[in-house]
C-alpha cells in the first residue's frame, strides 16, 4: 500500500526548514520525502494541512498489563502500595486479564503516538497476542527472578519459560515482535542466574532488559549485600556485555554512569513513574555529559498512570531544568531524540525512529492549528512544551494507519471497555 | 436559562459516592444536585454518559497576553531569555497585539476547563475586552513598577492608570471582571510605592497581586538590599494586610511561610513555569503543613508553554513526591482543591469553586470513557494522574456553556489563528 501525506512540516534535523513537504510510504517504509508531490498513484492521499510529522514514539520501558491497576492505590507510600495493593492484585492475574490489560495499554499508546514498547512481565504470551492483534511493535520479555544461590538454571522453570517464549515469538508478525531476555532486578536475582541469562542472550542474539537502581533502598542494600552497586553487579555478571536496557538508574553514581556509557547500555528514563513512586530524580545531566544512551519509558500505568511518551518528554525536559536550576539543562531536540530514535535503537530496530527514505514508516502527525500551539516559533519547542495528546491526529506503524482523528483501525475500544469491566468484576473487585 | 446535566459522577467530597447524579443550573447558579431527575422544564438536557463533573478550574496566576511569546526562546538561560527575547518583544506590544494574545490565551484556557484567571500585566484594557468578549471571569491588574525612592505616588502615571483601570472595569460584566491592585515584585518597587498601593487597595476593597521569591537571585538580592526577604518586605510595607496572592514563593524560608500563613496570603503555585525557567521547586510540603492557602497558576505561556491547570495539578502532585522522596507528600484531593476552590477564594469569589446548590455554575466535564481513564478505581486519582486535556468535553461559566465537544460558543478560533498570524507579521517577525 502506498500512502501520500501532503503539505506537512518536519523538524529541523530533517533539513527542510519550515517549508511544506510531502511524504510517501510504500509498504512498510518511507519511499519519498520532498518539496515536490511525487508522480505516483497512491492508494490514499492525506491532506496534512501544514501539520507536523514526527517519527512515532518508542516506549523503552513498560509493563503493559499493569494497566489493570491504573489508579489502584495512589498516594500511598511505596511499601504499602506494593504490599497492600499491587502484590495481592498481581497474584490474581491470569492469561485473560493480562491480555485485556495489554490491549487497553496498547490502545492508549497508539492514541498517544507510540508504536513500539519494551515490556517485561508475566503471562507474556497474552501480551504477545495483544501486540499481534493491535498491529504494533514490541520487545517482550518473560521477567526472571531467582533467590537460590545454588539454582540449577538449566532446569529452572522460569528460564525454560523465557527460552520457550522466545522460540515461539521472536521475529513473529513480520519482525514487529522481538523477544528479549530479562532479569527483574538485582535484589530479585542471584549472580549465577544473571550470568546464565546473559550468556543465553548472547548466544541467541537476544537483547536484555533489567531494572536497576530505581530506589535508594535498592541501591544501598545492594552495596551492603554485594559491596557493589546494582549497575556494577549487572556489569560484573556479564549482563551489560549483551546490548541491554536498564530501567530507571535513578541512583546511579559517577562510576555507574561511566559503566553505562562504556558498555553502551541504554538507560530507560521514566521520569513520571520515578516521581510518582517517590524514587527520586535521575542524574540526567551527568549521564548526558558522559555520553550515555538515554531513551524514555512510561513504566506501567500502575505507577504513572498514563502511557504517554509525550508527557514523559515534557516531564524530563522540565524536571531537570528545575532541579538543576539551569534552564539550559535540557534541550527540546534531545528530548525528541530520546522519545524516538533512542528508543528504536534500544530495541535493536536500527531502521526505525527516523524520518528518512528507507526507514520504517512509523509516523505520527501533530495538529499545529490547535489553540495551544498558536503561535509557533519553533517545532521542537512546541512538541516539548505545548503539544498535548489531543493534538496527535494520526499514528502509523510500518506504513499502516493505526489511529486517525479519533478512530482506531485495529482496536474496538468500546468492546475493550466492556471487557475490562468484566475482568475487573471477576478478578479484582 | 436552565440546563440539566443527567447521569454524571461527582468526586467524594460531594457526598454521592460513585452513584449517578444529575445537576440543574438556573441562570448563573447550581440549583439542584441529586440522584433523582428534577421535575422541571430545562432549556437544554445534556446526557452526561456517566462522565465526571468537577468545578471548573481557576488559574491563580497568569499573564494572558504573553501567549504571543509562546515558544519564543525556549531552553535559554533565564537572563538571555529575558534580555534577548522577552524584553525586546514586550517593548513592541500594543493594544491590538495584547487583545489577540489574550484572546488566544482565553480560548486555550476554556479548552482546558479554566473559567477564571488572575492577570497582572500591561495594556489591561485590551485584556479586559478579551475577557468580556470570551465571557469568562478574571481578576485583572495593571502591574506597577517604581524605582525612585522619592516617588510622588499621587501623581505617578502608573498609579493613575491602575486606579483608573479599576474605576472602569471593577465589577463589570455582571461581576465576572474584578480589578486588583498589583506590585510587580520587590526588586522592581520601592517601599514607598508598596505602602501607597496597599493603602489604596485597602481603602477601595481591591485585592493585591504580587510576584515574590521566584528565583534565588531575587530572594538573596532582596536580603542584601533590605536585610529582609521579599515576603517579609511585602509584609512590612502592609501589602499582606490586604487579601493578597503572591505568585511563586519558591525560595520562601520558614519565617516567610509563617508570615504567609498568618496573613492568609494565597500562594499561587506555578510548578511548570518554575521548572521551565529553572527557578526551583517551591516548598509545598512545608507550606501545606503550616496551613498556607495554596492555589495553582500557569504563569504566562512564554514560560510554560501551556495554560493548563490540569497539567499544573499533575506536575504539583508528582514533583513534590519525587523531590521529597515521599509518595504520600501530595494527595489528589488536595490538588483538585488547589485547582478549584482555592483559586476561587484567591480571587475573592467565595460563591465559586464548589459543586453545591447556590454556588456559581462554573463546571467542567471529563470523559471517563477515554482509553487513558480505563479502568477507574478512584475519580480524584484519575483527575490527578490519568486525565488529559483531550478528556475535557464541556466547560461552563456562570451557567453558560463556553466549550462543548470541540466547539466554542464565544470564540471563532479559526479567525483568531488568522489574526494572530497578522499580529506576528506586523510586530514580531
Amino acid at each position: 500500500m502506498k500512502i501520500l501525506i501532503k503539505d506537512i512540516r518536519l523538524t529541523k534535523d530533517c533539513g527542510f526548514g519550515k517549508n511544506p513537504v510531502n511524504i510517501l510510504t510504500d509498504g512498510k517504509i518511507i519511499s519519498y520525502i520532498g518539496e515536490f508531490v511525487p508522480d505516483v498513484r497512491a492508494d490514499r492521499v492525506i491532506d496534512g494541512k501544514g501539520n507536523l510529522v514526527l517519527p512515532a514514539f518508542y516506549n523503552a520501558h513498560c509493563h503493559s498489563s499493569m494497566t489493570l491497576f491504573r489508579g489502584y492505590g495512589d498516594d500511598l507510600p511505596l511499601d504499602r502500595w506494593l504490599n497492600e495493593r499491587i502484590f495481592p492484585a498481581e497474584d490474581r492475574l491470569d492469561e485473560k486479564s493480562v491480555y485485556i490489560g495489554s490491549m487497553v495499554a496498547i490502545a492508549e499508546m497508539i492514541r498517544n503516538g507510540i508504536v513500539s514498547f519494551s515490556d517485561m512481565y508475566m503471562f507474556m504470551d497474552s501480551v504477545a497476542c495483544a501486540v499481534r492483534d493491535c498491529k504494533v511493535k514490541a520487545n517482550l520479555a518473560r521477567s526472571i527472578v531467582s533467590f537460590d544461590p545454588d539454582i540449577d538454571m538449566k532446569n529452572d522453570f522460569r528460564m525454560k519459560e523465557a527460552a520457550d517464549f522466545a522460540k515461539r515469538w521472536h521475529g513473529e508478525c513480520d519482525g514487529k515482535i522481538k523477544v528479549d531476555m530479562s532479569l527483574h532486578a538485582e535484589y530479585t536475582n542471584v549472580a549465577k542466574c544473571c550470568e546464565y541469562v546473559a550468556d543465553h542472550a548472547a548466544k541467541n542474539g537476544y537483547l536484555m532488559q533489567v531494572h536497576a537502581s530505581e530506589t535508594k533502598k535498592e541501591h544501598d542494600e545492594c552495596i551492603e549485600r554485594h559491596g557493589v552497586t546494582p549497575i556494577r553487579f549487572f556489569s560484573d555478571t556479564g549482563v551489560f556485555d549483551v546490548p541491554a536496557t536498564a530501567a530507571h538508574c535513578v541512583w546511579a553514581d559517577d562510576e555507574d554512569i561511566e559503566i553505562l556509557a562504556r558498555k553502551s547500555v541504554t538507560v530507560a528514563h521514566n521520569p513520571v513513574s520515578n516521581l510518582k513512586l517517590a524514587s527520586g530524580v535521575m542524574p540526567y545531566v551527568k549521564m548526558k555529559k558522559a555520553g550515555v544512551n538515554i531513551a524514555l519509558g512510561t513504566d506501567g500505568a500502575a505507577s504513572n498512570n498514563r502511557l504517554d511518551i509525550l508527557r514523559e518528554m515534557q516531564f524530563a525536559a522540565l524536571i531537570h531544568k528545575g532541579t538543576q536550576l539551569d534552564a539550559a539543562a535540557t534541550d527540546a531536540s534531545d528530548m525528541i531524540y530520546m522519545a524516538t530514535r533512542a528508543g528504536a535503537l534500544s530495541q535493536g530496530r536500527s531502521d526505525c525512529g527516523k524520518i528518512e527514505i528507507g526507514y520504517a514508516a512509523d509516523l505520527l502527525m501533530i495538529d499545529l492549528h490547535s489553540i495551544n500551539n498558536i503561535p509557533n516559533y519553533d517545532y521542537e519547542s512546541a512538541v516539548c512544551y505545548s503539544v498535548g495528546t489531543s493534538d496527535i491526529v494520526l499514528t502509523m506503524c510500518d506504513g499502516c494507519i493505526l489511529y486517525e482523528n479519533g478512530a482506531y483501525t485495529s482496536i474496538d475500544t468500546e468492546r475493550l471497555e466492556f471487557e475490562m469491566k468484566q475482568v475487573l468484576e471477576n478478578y479484582f473487585v
